[in-house]
Parts: structure tokens; C-alpha cells; sequence
């Protein structure tokens, strides 16, 4: 990252926020030197349960030339709540992007932060997508089946002044993975073993 | 949906594999009627715990002309796992990208196959992404960001044939809301309270 690099010369590589800054810029450095590590497969396995709730588990993924697991196995549910005509085991799937949009930009947040020696005191977003049902529910196709829009308002407070606050975020913005899937588009292949 | 305005008319209504198929025709029908009721707000709120760690509460949403809460709040913790400097509290956000559409694509199988009167026994996906992480990590703008590529595999068995089970993991993709966003893009805005 262009901002790291600056900072990386300028700055005493400290741990702030909680991120552990000189192992990042390590790592940074790692992978600059070996590109095949920078290589990942993250995977999930979701298996139906009943009516439109399903169970995924996130175990393993593929990285930095090695499998890995997580410290523990990750497990999530979804359905639809019953407005929806499900039984509300978990949140729908489209609440997950959701958490999954904040949770991305949180985290480019707290990295960039300490990149730039901005401490953090507290940081919150809030997300929320507006969509028209009669897309998924088929009753017309004037309307698409995901998000129209997608809005996400953070507060922010650090020792920083707010215009580098807000600098911060649009370095995470313009860095993060599901920001860029959901405002990029990603090719999606579906394949089928049936009977 | 065509196909189950097709099935609705051949097809005594009866709840299967989990799913209340006359309460879900019955929602269709409302929704043609009054299509203001389509009209939802999802959300996410989103707070920062510490380095990549943070926590998401989701729980209200807007629909069907009201607010709804899930029975519930439902709570997640994300973060980075060691190997990429984060302490692995949760999956990461991308990883909750892929439950998100696995279980979107899992829902409209169950509803479906339940609307074509296809009896589900047993139905499961791997889903997995190709991400290049010199993207995120700055190292590179010749890769993006997010995932390169995203590929679901089904095994899905029912009493139908396996090209009927086919046409069902079809349909559900063809009216998916995650796979919409993923694949087609949406619009979002970010914005910020600092200091």
C-alpha cells in the first residue's frame, strides 16, 4: 500500500488498536517478495436443515502456501423470518452480506489506522440495504432480486483530526475485499451433483 | 414466478419439506396486490472491538409495510485469522460472503422444489473463493481486491429425477438475491461521522 510504504519509513513499527502493526508490515513484506503467497481459497459448507433454514460451517481455508484451520470451527444459521414464510432460526442470507460488508470495512479501518499511527477510540457502522421482494418472489421483472442500494454510516473517534478519521475510512473503502465483490461484480459458478 | 403461478394452478397447496407452500403462495398473491408490502430495509450494526476483530448485531428490519424484529438479536464476531495478523475471534468478512450465498441459493431450493411439489431428502454446497491478497494488502493494483472467483458446488437428492433436482438448483439461482449482488453489482454509499 502506497500509504504503508510512506509511513512504513517514517514510523516506529508499533503495535496500535490491537493490531499487531509490525508483524503486518512483515507479512506485507513477505509476500511483495513471494506473490504465491498472497494466494487464498476461503470456503464455507452450508447443508439445508429444513423449510429455508440452512446450517454453514467455516473450517479451513488455503493460504500463504498451506492449509489452515480456524481456532475453532465457525457455525451460522439462516432462514427467513416468518413474514417471510420461514421460522427465523437465523437471519436471512442478505442480512449476512450486510455484516459481512461492515465487518470488511471495520477491519480495514483498524489496519490502516495503525498503519497511519491513528489511535482509535471507538467505531461503529451501521448498514442497511433496500430491496424490493417482487424480484426473488417472481412477480415481476422489472425489479432485480438483490439490493437496489446499500448504505453504510460510520462514527468514527481516534486521537486524529476528523478529516484524517475520514481519510482512514476511505483508505479501508477503497482497499476492501467485499466492498470491491459487491460493488465489482464477481463471476459465480454453480455446479450440480444431482439424484 | 412463472413457474409457480404454473404450479399453483395444477398443484393442491401442501406444506413440504419444511416449507409452508399455501402461507407462500398466499405472501405472492398479497404481494401482487399491494406491492408496497415487497418494499424491505435490511440492516446491520456493525461495532469495532479490537484490531480486525469486530461484532455485529443484527437485529430489526423494515417490511411489509412494518418493523419487524428477528425472535432474537442476533450476534457475530468477525476478524482476521493469525496468518493474516488478525487473532481469528470469527471468520473473516469474506467468509461470510460465502454462507451468505450458499444459504440464499439453500432457501430458494427448499421454497422451490416445495412450490413443484419435489420432495428434498438431502441438499449441501461447498462454496469457495480465489482471492489474490496483494490486492487488499496494496502490494499490487493489477489484482482487485475480492475474490477473483466464487464456485458452489450442490449435492442435492430428492424424489425427482436428477434433471428435475438440476432445473430446482436453477431456478433458485435465477431468483437469488445474493447471487444477484455478487454478480451484478450494487450500489454503495459510504459515509461518515468523524471526531
Amino acid at each position: 500500500m502506497q500509504t504503508m510504504d510512506t509511513v512504513e519509513k517514517k514510523r516506529e513499527r508499533v503495535p496500535l488498536n490491537g493490531v499487531d502493526t509490525p508483524t503486518l508490515f512483515a507479512t506485507i513484506n513477505a509476500v511483495k517478495g513471494q506473490p504465491e503467497l498472497a494466494r487464498f481459497k476461503f470456503r464455507a459448507h452450508n447443508r439445508w436443515v429444513k423449510g429455508t433454514h440452512s446450517h454453514t460451517t467455516i473450517g479451513s481455508f488455503h493460504g500463504a502456501g498451506a492449509e489452515h484451520t480456524h481456532a475453532s470451527a465457525f457455525e451460522y444459521d439462516a432462514d427467513h423470518p416468518a413474514v417471510l414464510v420461514g421460522t427465523d432460526q437465523g437471519p436471512t442470507p442478505v442480512e449476512f452480506v450486510l455484516h459481512a460488508l461492515g465487518a470488511c470495512l471495520m477491519a480495514g479501518i483498524a489496519n490502516v489506522a495503525a498503519a497511519r499511527g491513528v489511535t482509535l477510540t471507538e467505531v461503529e457502522s451501521r448498514i442497511e440495504g433496500d430491496v424490493d421482494l417482487r424480484g426473488i418472489l417472481g412477480i415481476t421483472d422489472a425489479v432485480r432480486n438483490g439490493y437496489e442500494k446499500i448504505r453504510v454510516h460510520f462514527r468514527i473517534k481516534g486521537d486524529g483530526p476528523p478529516e484524517k478519521l475520514r481519510e482512514v475510512v476511505e483508505q479501508s473503502r477503497s482497499r476492501s475485499a467485499v466492498f470491491d465483490v459487491l460493488t465489482n461484480r464477481v463471476p459465480v459458478e454453480v455446479t450440480v451433483d444431482a439424484g
